[in-house]
């Protein structure tokens, strides 16, 4: 399996904190070494790095950890190949335009004898199951709104509907991004939180390594990380139901609905992650959560 | 006007070199500072890199002159914005996906009143002429082999018929590529050399470096250079004509064809590029030039 790691803000943020933890899940702390990417929205443009050496060394890896790029839609993911062979082309995230925008979709999860019938306008470059259903959720937006894009609702409505046709053939974890809102998929494993003014300090569980997020933020800030598994160990983090697809804007979770998972996914849903995540899982799950974010932005 | 740089090569070879010279221009040796972008093929995948400030100082550029990155085919660009403003979604090179294949284009020049009737299969996500002339390209390429895409030679074809279309609009010198070969078009100014066994020194005219390419290659190596204007000082470069569209594959020029420009396009061929760079295209032209390289390689 694989990991996947969002972000979504109010105002352009830099992932370094989070991407430096989530990196050493690639080869120091945990075993997804087969490549990793990330993809970082800068308004309509998007800039994405993909390698196929693991995380944890990659000289790419070395240089986004240390360049801030600042992005309000981020998605990084570290790949343990299951489908598709260890090469760059099935490195996620995948990027597609659509609508005159990019968008960028990974996978963490199993799609079995998944065979959508693709009409030839998007199609997959690697040999992923994951790229496969990523060609098969923009063909089937692009169906359904053949002119245009549609308001954010009514996109989150047709996402809502293709989800649950490929849901169907297993474990279906994703983030997908247009670099104007983050949709996420949990279908065993996805934890998020939200960070906001007042900010506080918080400590990485795969580094040494801590940040006091005060010094830099201003109250307009708001971030909202999700991540396979919680990142650091004294941040409540809250965990996803299986089936949950979430609508992230401005940094605030605005929108969730569950997808029913079939029944074996469910039964996934409840088996640990790996050795490392176990007990960070459960310290995240034992700290009493606060009420969601209250927001009072509209869906633009 | 921007500049272009491309690599074709028989076996992967880093830009390292080629690219330090060609990154001075942006904002050293020359004033192309409004953004730049490299891409590079490994086999079916590719990596995009973009940024918009200049190549002279961008970090990311200055981790691509460190890290060689081995590519058979590789597509550089550096901005002087002509249309389009000074934003990451209007740096080159562009990237879109037909026949399940990343294609990647870079475009130096300008056009006129260019309004291609898109069909919404590939939408522009910038303002910049170049991304609209791309995604009428790759519309054209697909309504003509709709299902699958079709030998090199018939490609070429195609691609004949559509610049034919497009040239009549303004500059329009591009490099375009899937990964499996290059193509490049020279609508007002664009060199090339071909470096193979037994390879020799080269120095870079915006850079004081030298190297000695026997020290690193072999005699399965061979790479042809294409750029806006001659790179090194001390090597053999052929200027295209004006309207000519070339097919390189494994280091090697296999296919011209001469598409002729308009009259006051070809004017403009004939104005000098920039004060910088007339010394040494004088240089390179005045060395007699040595016969195309011979080759026997068919077309796959």
């Amino acid at each position: 399996m694989c990991q996947l790691l969002g972000m979504n803000c109010a105002e352009p943020t830099d992932v370094t904190f989070s991407f430096t933890g989530f990196a050493a899940r690639g080869g120091v702390t945990d075993h997804h070494a087969d490549g990793w990417g990330i993809a970082f929205f800068e308004d309509k443009a998007c800039r994405l790095f993909i390698d196929h050496q693991s995380s944890a060394s990659s000289p790419l890896a070395e240089m986004v950890k240390r360049y801030p790029i600042k992005s309000k839609n981020t998605i990084a993911h570290i790949r343990k190949a299951t489908q598709g062979h260890i090469l760059l082309e099935n490195c996620h995230p995948f990027m597609r335009e659509l609508w005159g925008r990019h968008w960028i979709f990974a996978h963490n999860g199993d799609l079995k004898d998944f065979k959508p019938c693709l009409n030839g306008q998007y199609q997959p470059v690697g040999t992923t199951d994951s790229e496969l259903a990523f060609c098969a959720l923009l063909q089937g937006l692009r169906r359904e709104f053949p002119g245009c894009q549609p308001p954010l609702d009514e996109l989150f409505a047709a996402l809502e509907k293709l989800t649950r046709e490929i849901t169907q053939f297993g474990v279906f974890n994703f983030l997908m991004s247009n670099g104007q809102a983050l949709f996420t998929h949990c279908s065993t494993h996805l934890y998020y939180l939200v960070r906001s003014w007042p900010f506080s300090t918080a400590h990485l569980i795969d580094a040494d390594m801590s940040i006091d997020f005060a010094k830099y933020t201003t109250p307009e800030d708001r971030v909202a990380v999700i991540a396979t598994s919680p990142l650091t160990d004294d941040e409540i983090w809250t965990r996803f139901e299986p089936g949950d697809l979430a609508l992230f804007q401005h940094g605030a979770l605005l929108r969730t609905i569950n997808v029913p998972v079939p029944a074996d996914v469910a039964e996934k849903a409840r088996e640990p992650l790996c050795k490392v995540c176990v007990e960070s899982v459960l310290r995240a799950e034992t700290i009493e959560t606060t009420a969601d974010v209250e927001t009072e932005l509209g869906i633009e």
